[in-house]
């Protein structure tokens, strides 16, 4: 993952009660697999105080931001813009293409989305042209788009979890 | 992806309400990353007509069955099972052990996984150890598992999506 750049996420069409466990994986997977934050277009505080206290207990520094306008966003991007989508171009083509010099706003829809968005995103891509799911999607572009590197960062949490084939190992930190 | 084996992905702690996008995104990951079933421990025929209906329109040889005891299924497990999980073993470390002539089953769960799956799994694995999503977990873990192949996979359907960068290209066939 390059220092030099930043990469958010815009989650668009959220509903909150239909939503809600979708968006908080598509937030939580941002973080995980290496952006440096979410934006989502409807105001959920709930949305962001799950976020805010899994930073605070597993570490890194990630921001969260809901109520957001859309197209203003987009509008004033300054750097790449992709739009994540069954009808979008190939993966690893498209990926190929990418400035990794430049900040990358990475967009995630809900069930429908309008034309603009198709229209304003540099890059439609596809993580295949199946019917799955924004938050696979979402993990594998992260994936590709930062050569795996997502894996290897530190987030110094309170809680840091070590990898284990049988059991639990968690360390704690009070700090 | 080898033609010799089977891929399932058994879903447990499925609760109908609070689950149903989360289990239904993780029956399209698995549909579209290459495995041959989805096995959902509560039975829930909405996600079963949504699967099914899926399949009829966008193709492909997928089976999902709900309802199923999860405990025999594993207990009569004749092949690998491997267990996802944020305190699993590292991802690249399992999977280059895993021996791909053999039948895999993958259990993801939902928020609390009772203890006796992290001791019947052969494998338990992580996709990182931040907290994220089942359904990014699987994706990536299909990614890697299949090295990549699942993007190859034909799927033959009345719908196909041809990549595009701009709009949507779709073929349908009425078949």
């Amino acid at each position: 993952m390059s220092c030099f750049h930043m990469i958010a996420v815009l989650r668009i069409g959220h509903r909150i009660s239909r939503d809600k466990r979708i968006t908080t994986h598509v937030a939580l997977v941002s973080r995980a697999f290496g952006a440096d934050k979410v934006l989502i277009d409807t105001l959920d505080k709930k949305i962001e105080e799950n976020i805010v206290s899994t930073c605070e207990r597993f570490g890194g520094n990630f921001n969260v931001e809901t109520g957001v306008k859309s197209k203003n966003i987009i509008k004033n991007w300054n750097g790449i813009i992709v739009h994540l989508t069954m009808y979008g171009d190939n993966l690893e083509k498209s990926v190929s293409k990418l400035d990794g010099s430049k900040d990358l706003l990475v967009i995630v829809g809900a069930e429908k989305v309008p034309a603009y968005i198709y229209k304003m995103a540099d890059f439609n891509i596809s993580v295949g042209n199946q019917p799955h799911s924004e938050v696979a999607a979402l993990a594998v572009f992260l994936d590709r788009y930062t050569n795996g590197k997502w894996s290897k960062k530190k987030f110094n949490g309170k809680i840091q979890i070590q990898p284990s084939n049988k059991g639990k190992k968690v360390i704690s930190k009070d700090r």
